[in-house]
């Protein structure tokens, strides 16, 4: 269950915000962050001192239509990058103070690699443009993989968790369930992921619609949409989402894969909505859609594309930010006025 | 004399931000800034460890015509904020890691403020409605102010300096050196500033038109533009990029009185330009405008608008993961690709 935010705290965060030394609501997005943070927490000071970076690994039957511009091979050994510390997601994550968790939910990967924690649900999805990607058993199983994760941590104590992911092919599943979950023409949301050219893009636009034809995904049925068009990372950061929210931790979204997860909790638990905080505006247009979807708004415009949790886990200093000013500015009374 | 970036070290830069384990360009502006600082630092491997905030303060003689919310003193009051390290930016810097440096460059207020550096050239600019804001030999003086300041800053090793500002009345001659510089219609340049109602917006571009008219500031002298229709502050910055980029160090460009600053020096001297940064789009419609002017494209979108220099510090975060990305990334060969 996921529970409502302190209003009455919220109220108290809203005064103390207007009383800084400041014009009122000057400080933009970051008040209203500090001022949920509030609701999140429980208090006007709240802290995102302990903070974690999940990153849900797998892979896709669906590259065999030849959609990504990199082949399946390259989740295992990005994993393994992850896990010698020298990805980008890593690098930001030691600058931000973030550990980073990977999880293999379903990558094709058959080496164990130490530093990864291995949850696979299956080796892949299967290809969704024939058939659906995952049985409803194992979209509920992967769910339950990213659940348990972000209860852990939050068990550990970690404020806000940023989603991330590695699974060459995901922008197709995620473009999917954005045409689904929110019903926008497909054209306006198939993107180049991580840069295929524009014959690519029309086969990727076809594939996409034909899993569409094919699958008939239940738009009032999110986890119906997760199985048959979705990913296992997807399913298992929508997951996290869940856990999260149900043990009162924030959640920063990345780009259209981590957005596409966090629309499909929302869709199956609209209260998860309150504790979610998008980061920055990824370069694939599905991105926008589902963030505006879910009624949150961009932090950064970075002209990022490359996942991983790299844009949630740069939006950390901001949520930070949000938490100082609140704690540590004069008051008007402070100053005598 | 502005040297011209070191253009084989940028090529050598964009050659390493290729080798790095994502796709090619998928790390967007972060890449970009990575290359420039690069370029301005004459290193692959460029640092941003070194930083601080300028804030600049003055005030406004054309505040007698009621276009502000907040009457003058509170120019002052905010000062001894600064001062006190209780206000918005420093909070932000010490979160950051810049050290703030406070220059009264023109405020009314006449009590010493220990921490403030008082290099005051004039009490206040004259109302700009009804004549000349400052004298061009006051005007010049202030620039220097800002330049020794921004070269002593560099002496000191700063490698990058956001632009900070204080003067209440002060969206005023930005709106106006706007106008001038860009050629952009004044209906669209006007905003509310701190917080002022209809009516007073409707005044303020009144003001504003009053002041063109008035003083025929030449577009094409923007030292010209700079004292009749400027602020002290603003000239004090304008000066702050001329010394910075003079020294070969970066500068972060805050909000809307910054970027009046920013346009004036870039007028003055086109080879700044690639010594400047953005950090945030402000809720002020003349920053956009500006910011397009010097080509600049903003990092954060945060709806604020306080100043001080808080959207530039805030985006010091920014610069810093393009310098570790480049730096800790594992590039394909370590992967054996």
């Amino acid at each position: 269950m996921v529970k409502q935010l302190h209003l009455a705290v919220m109220e108290e965060a809203r005064n103390r915000w207007d009383q800084l030394t400041k014009p009122p609501g000057s400080l933009g997005k970051l008040e209203e962050i500090g001022i949920r943070l509030a609701g999140i927490q429980g208090t006007v000071f709240p802290s995102v001192e302990r903070r974690a970076v999940v990153v849900m690994c797998g892979d896709h039957g669906v590259t065999a239509e030849g959609v990504s511009a990199f082949p399946s091979e390259v989740t295992g050994l990005m994993m393994q990058n992850f896990a010698g510390g020298k990805a980008g997601v890593n690098v930001l994550a030691r600058q931000m103070g973030a550990d980073v968790h990977v999880v293999d939910v379903g990558s094709r990967c058959e080496v164990e690699i130490p530093g990864v924690l291995r949850k696979k649900i299956k080796s892949g999805t299967d290809n969704l443009a024939v058939g659906p990607a995952m049985t409803r058993d194992e979209a509920l199983a992967a769910l339950e993989v990213g659940r348990e994760t972000a209860r852990n941590l939050s068990a550990d104590g970690v404020q806000v968790i940023a989603l991330g992911e590695m699974g060459i092919g995901n922008t197709t599943p995620s473009s999917a369930i954005a045409a689904v979950l929110t019903g926008h023409p497909l054209a306006e949301l198939v993107g180049r992921g991580t840069g295929i050219d524009e014959n690519t893009l029309s086969l990727k636009g076809q594939v996409i619609q034909r899993a569409l034809d094919v699958n008939q995904p239940n738009p009032q049925d999110a986890l119906d949409v997760l199985a048959k068009v979705g990913g296992l990372e997807i399913a298992g950061l929508a997951g996290v989402v869940l856990g999260a929210a149900e043990a009162g931790t924030a959640v920063l979204v990345d780009g259209v894969i981590a957005a596409a997860a966090a629309l499909t909790a929302y869709r199956m638990e609209p209260a998860v909505g309150a504790y979610l905080f998008a980061s920055h505006l990824s370069q694939e247009p599905a991105h926008r859609v589902m963030l505006a979807a879910m009624e949150l708004s961009p932090l950064l415009q970075l002209e990022m594309r490359l996942g991983e949790g790299t844009g949630a886990v740069l939006a950390m200093p901001l949520l930070e930010a949000a938490t100082r000013l609140v704690r540590e500015m004069a008051t008007f009374a402070d100053l005598g006025l």
